[in-house]
């Protein structure tokens, strides 16, 4: 598989964009694509984040309306061992003390490593070649590796290493974009700091998290201790083509993880003080050769796509899932943005990508839905309602943290995104334990604060003053979306009540649901309002979309996007234009088909949609492919694609956008392959376009593993027997089946 | 006239209710019913406050979206002289060192003069009564005068009287009210302190307003300074039976009403220094004597509606309309709710009183919009419009300043409540001047930006995206309020064009104004959509309203109000309820002729109005004096004349209800007596009740006084000619007519 390369990028934008690209993660803990040395510049920022691990803090309100969330949560910018100094006469070799022959930076999907060798050359004309190899382990969740290679080209002498471990100084802030929040303080006080075990132990100021990190050398410094922060030092004497080299590892233990913080922390010391760089590396590439085989989407020729979707892929795994008692947030571990926040893009756009591959994770990352159920209880009863859940727009911890309700609390539509989930993932898995054991409690007690919610005005139900996802529309009545998924998710309850009346006997005594509550649900599942508006042949976005005048795109200039940054909410509610699909995804989601009202209602809400959201263009794509448009499918799946990497959204220095990451994904399985999981069959319709002639990935389904290969034709092979729809054609598959391209 | 009495009110919701009730301004200047002995409590919290003299604050919020206000504004607490301590053995007289025999408070009403007596006895059983007498000069506008009189029972021996000038140490707050700004930090800061002349001289931190202070007493006192205060201080012996008699005057001067603010205040100093506490009280008298004449509402043998009636008349005269560059805020100059604020409350429910009684302050009132109309511009750029203005929901200083736009800056129908008053003015008093000069510039300004607002869809034209009155409905397409309000603003507009093109030839000019846009703003006016049901026989309170859930207000408990404290605004907006009038509101303004709607309408809002907002009452029962429902009708009335008198809105220790004051007098003219001010007449409807049998007042109509009298018939005497429409019947009066009354 081809490495990410990227050289010589060195202006401060391209640094920080590049800490992005350059993240790692294990699912636990990430780290920034930032330099060991430093820039030695102002807006040096290390940061490290463990998932979950966050803190609280006061939202203020001009005007603080009864059931504002009255606090905030924040990931923590843990305690930052990645510096150290490489002192030559004194001067520390950095971008501010050298210039910079060249910088060269890879990132190694097959090991989950990167490397980045940059070449200084001093004010005195000495050179030399820094290499730093890292990874965030997958194997030891806990550990950050780093080597460090320091080579002379003509220098002979003494250099000085310092190695830190402290606090870490700042909080991300950028004060003209309100997704981020402005670091006002800090969260972490040290509790412990010990020069013995070059170890610091620290808790969060209010969530009440303990933190252990130590910091271990593969060469023994001399430690000092001062009130923040611990300084190795060492001495090295140096010459031409002679390689310095030192590992430094960094290993971070937590009272939300281990039991025993402090214990497990001093026996992963123990055992990792025989680990070399070389075994770490091993255990990454044992790893990844395993998820490679489940996850890789091999493209036939055109390795620009191949790389990028991969990555793409690579860093949406890196994310989170890997317990339940964390989820995966909108930038994953990969920077502050929407301060490590867990929003619904989880269950729509990323969960597929586990579904298809790793069912495990899709399991985890549902689980810890069910593990918040009792905050999304508070929740519905702080909206005034006195029956079942309401879960977030945005949370660490499951409490509902949005400070601002249009385009936070109000969209009800959560409930059904993660019904959605729930039940995609039962379908594809036949894992019926899970669906007794937390799926139907979930279900239910999410359609039961909708149940409350709707309105029946004799002869339909309406759902008034709600949010879709689209945010430049917000509060409004009917949302298609909404009912459409609510319709959707109150089906399925309706359907797994009768279906499996023996198996749930017991979730259903446990949660009183009778025959009566369920009848009302599926009376609402027929008769919920989706507002169709006949004269046009399209679904409309809610009840009052179509009476707004539309908003002339053409005219706002280019530096004005994302609109939300520079109009005035009530300018954009009063017009029709779009953040991001909404009625389309609705289509997306549930396989919509009839073709002509899904192109008409394509062709009204792709034009006054501005994708200023990275959840948008990867589900025009989608169906684009559906509607057979392969130049604007496979643009926007390009972009989708280059998101980060070519910095599109302006904000890539913020983190990566993990929804856009499993929006790749799903370009290529929903859009390209036209894959959808159904109950008792999994459908597919691959395409070949102008890019992309063939290709190869397999998914998984009911516990067999499908190949799916195309080139001059489709060939597919199966573990064991499992049904599709190829072209709309029924089989069984069992072993391999040949057919032709259809396009 | 009745003087307001009340006894022995000691507890401290009862000290800061009479606070309130026994406040003090002159449309300048302001102060609250405080002890000026103090109370020795915790609460203890002296307030003066001079309209218009505020300053910046900088919002924050957690989500900083694009065109919200970024800085808030607010009365400043002003430096207070109103502080003496009587030291009786050490021991200062107040509620905390001494025991009460009585207290008993009076408003005089004729002379605008305040008297409190009450009677301390303290631990060593020695008596006192000491009485406070209080004006705030109606003459002097920059003067408190106070006189304190100490009379000793049972106490032979030394008394030292201090007397303070100081800045006040506290910000009024209560967290729980988001209506209440958290007084965060203090804004004057002194520039001067001069022992000799007994004067601080202060400015704000941001608007850079300076303020003067100067005290003065009667006797001689040593004057000590500190470093944020002055001290005097004095000696005396007393014994029982011999009175103790001190004057304190205080003098504010500022750089907002003075062109040389420290010269006037010496000057005043001098003048003052010859006039007697009994010379400001003959003035008061003088004053006030023109005042009854032209104001006084006197009603038969009903002295408590005749007392809280013109008390409320009284206070809403004394909150402002003294000048062009301040308003009258929501609590007038008696306490700090709504930070000071100047809302649409002023052109709906105050100005009327003063076109009917005094159209000088109804002018200034509209000259002070007049002035902002530059902040307004700003504000519709602000909101992304490129013409016309937008007058601000909150102001001080005419940039909107409101942080929640749902209930603030959306509420369009501002632009037109304000073309509202500037008609009702013209159509009462003939002022062409002024609509030449200043009232049809904002009628056109304050149009086009609705113009460029609306929306047509090739049959009507609709308003999406706006608030109405009611804030438990925010954010809705065509509200019936605000269409109806801008329908009559727009005709107005046409009117007026057509009527005076020869005497409106420059202001054309000056304002571009042309034929085609004329016509437009008349399509407008003939072609917006009015909401209205046919089957309920009612106009809809905005196109969706009627969709929602009814909220079933007899579960609500009492402590549940007012829901906004107590209910997350998604829940109230997703049902049918009302805060305040709003369908009904404008049914009242613009005389609503059809009785069968109007009845329907009535019955369908009124029960689903929590009137939580002191505006809603005085409508609605003017609307039922004009459906002939009196009993409603004066069970509204009565309670809107309680409001602060009984603490009805449980926060009047905030401040007066200012709103509801003018809504006192629009329920006792418009209501009671049916008057309508009509472009070529005047229109009334007296009526006789249980409760009110017969009255008498004064109105001004073409600058021609018309006296109205009820006794045994209606009795209208005018000064000259004018046109009336009496029951219907139109008639030219000239001196005196008599007719039968009808109800």
């Amino acid at each position: 598989m081809e490495k990410l390369v990227r050289v010589d990028r060195l202006t401060e934008e391209e640094l920080l964009i590049d800490e992005t690209i350059y993240s790692q993660a294990n699912g636990f803990l990430g780290t920034r694509g930032t330099f060991i040395e430093g820039y030695g510049k102002d807006f040096e920022h290390n940061q490290t984040y463990l998932n979950a691990f966050y803190d609280k803090y006061d939202y203020f309100y001009e005007e603080n309306l009864s059931g504002f969330p009255q606090e905030g949560q924040k990931f923590v910018n843990l305690i930052d061992g990645q510096k150290m100094e490489f002192l030559v006469n004194g001067k520390t070799l950095n971008l501010n003390n050298c210039s910079v022959l060249s910088l060269n930076r890879e990132y190694d999907l097959e090991k989950g490593l990167t490397t980045r060798i940059i070449h200084y050359k001093t004010l005195e004309d000495f050179e030399f070649v820094l290499t730093e190899e890292k990874l965030v382990s997958v194997y030891y969740k806990e550990l950050i590796a780093i080597r460090v290679t320091l080579e002379s080209i003509n220098y002979e002498g003494k250099v000085t290493v310092k190695s830190f471990l402290g606090i870490s100084e700042k909080q991300y802030s950028e004060e003209e974009d309100p997704r981020l929040r402005n670091g006002q303080s800090k969260y972490l006080e040290i509790t412990d700091i010990s020069k013995k075990l070059q170890s610091i132990t620290s808790k969060t100021k209010r969530s009440n998290l303990y933190l252990s990190t130590v910091m271990m050398h593969s060469d023994d410094f001399t430690i000092e201790e001062n009130e923040n922060s611990l300084v190795g030092q060492n001495e090295y004497l140096i010459s031409p083509k002679k390689k310095l080299s030192i590992n430094k590892y960094l290993i971070y233990t937590s009272t939300l993880y281990h039991d025993n913080y402090l214990e497990d922390s001093k026996e992963l010391v123990n055992k990792l003080s025989n680990v070399t760089f070389d075994e770490l590396i091993n255990k990454q590439i044992k790893y990844y050769k395993d998820f490679w085989k489940k996850s890789q989407i091999k493209i036939t020729n055109t390795p620009y796509i191949e790389s990028l979707l991969n990555y793409n892929i690579f860093q949406l795994n890196s994310s989170g899932g890997e317990s339940e008692i964390h989820n995966i947030s909108a930038k994953g571990l990969s920077g502050e943005g929407y301060e490590g926040h867990y929003f619904w893009d989880t269950e729509i756009y990323m969960i597929p990508f586990f579904i298809l591959t790793n069912p495990k994770k899709a399991k985890n990352l549902l689980m810890y839905r069910y593990h918040t159920m009792g905050e999304a209880k508070k929740e519905a009863e702080n909206l005034g309602y006195s029956n079942g859940i309401k879960f977030p727009w945005r949370t660490i911890n499951g409490e509902e943290t949005s400070p601002y309700y249009p385009a936070g609390s109000a969209q009800f539509h959560i409930n059904s995104d993660i019904a959605y989930a729930i039940i995609k993932y039962f379908e594809a898995t036949n894992d019926l334990d899970f669906i007794i054991d937390y799926g139907f409690e979930m279900l239910v007690e999410s359609a039961r604060f909708l149940k409350e919610a709707v309105n029946y005005n004799g002869d339909h139900y309406h759902l008034n003053s709600v949010t879709g996802p689209d945010e430049y529309t917000t509060v409004v009545d009917d949302n298609y979306y909404t009912n459409e998924l609510l319709k959707y998710h109150f089906s399925n309850v309706a359907t797994l009540y009768s279906k499996y009346q023996k198996e749930f006997s017991k979730v259903f005594t446990k949660l009183n649901v009778t025959k009566e509550e369920i009848d009302i649900i599926k009376d609402i599942a027929l008769n919920i309002h989706l507002p169709f508006d006949k004269e046009l042949n399209i679904y409309t976005q809610d009840a009052a979309f179509l009476k707004k005048k539309k908003l002339d795109l053409s005219v706002i200039p280019e530096d004005k996007y994302p609109l939300l940054l520079n109009f005035h909410p009530l300018f954009l509610y009063k017009h029709q234009v779009l953040k991001q699909a909404d009625t389309m995804l609705s289509m997306m989601l549930l396989d919509f088909e009839d073709e002509s009202i899904l192109e008409d209602s394509f062709n009204y809400y792709e034009p006054i949609t501005t994708h200023d959201s990275s959840l948008s263009k990867c589900i025009y794509s989608i169906l684009a492919f559906k509607l057979k448009n392969y130049e604007l499918a496979c643009d926007f799946f390009k972009r989708v694609l280059e998101t980060d990497y070519l910095n599109t959204q302006k904000n890539t220095k913020h983190g990566l956008h993990v929804a856009n990451l499993g929006g790749s994904y799903l370009g290529f399985v929903y859009g390209i392959v036209g894959l959808r999981i159904k109950e008792d069959h999994l459908k597919i319709n691959p395409v070949i376009t102008e890019d992309i002639k063939g290709y190869e990935f397999s998914v998984m389904y009911h516990g067999e593993t499908i190949n799916i290969k195309v080139d001059d034709q489709l060939t597919l092979t199966s573990s064991g027997s499992v049904s599709l729809k190829v072209y709309g054609k029924d089989i069984l598959l069992n072993g391999i089946y040949h057919t032709a391209l259809k396009t």
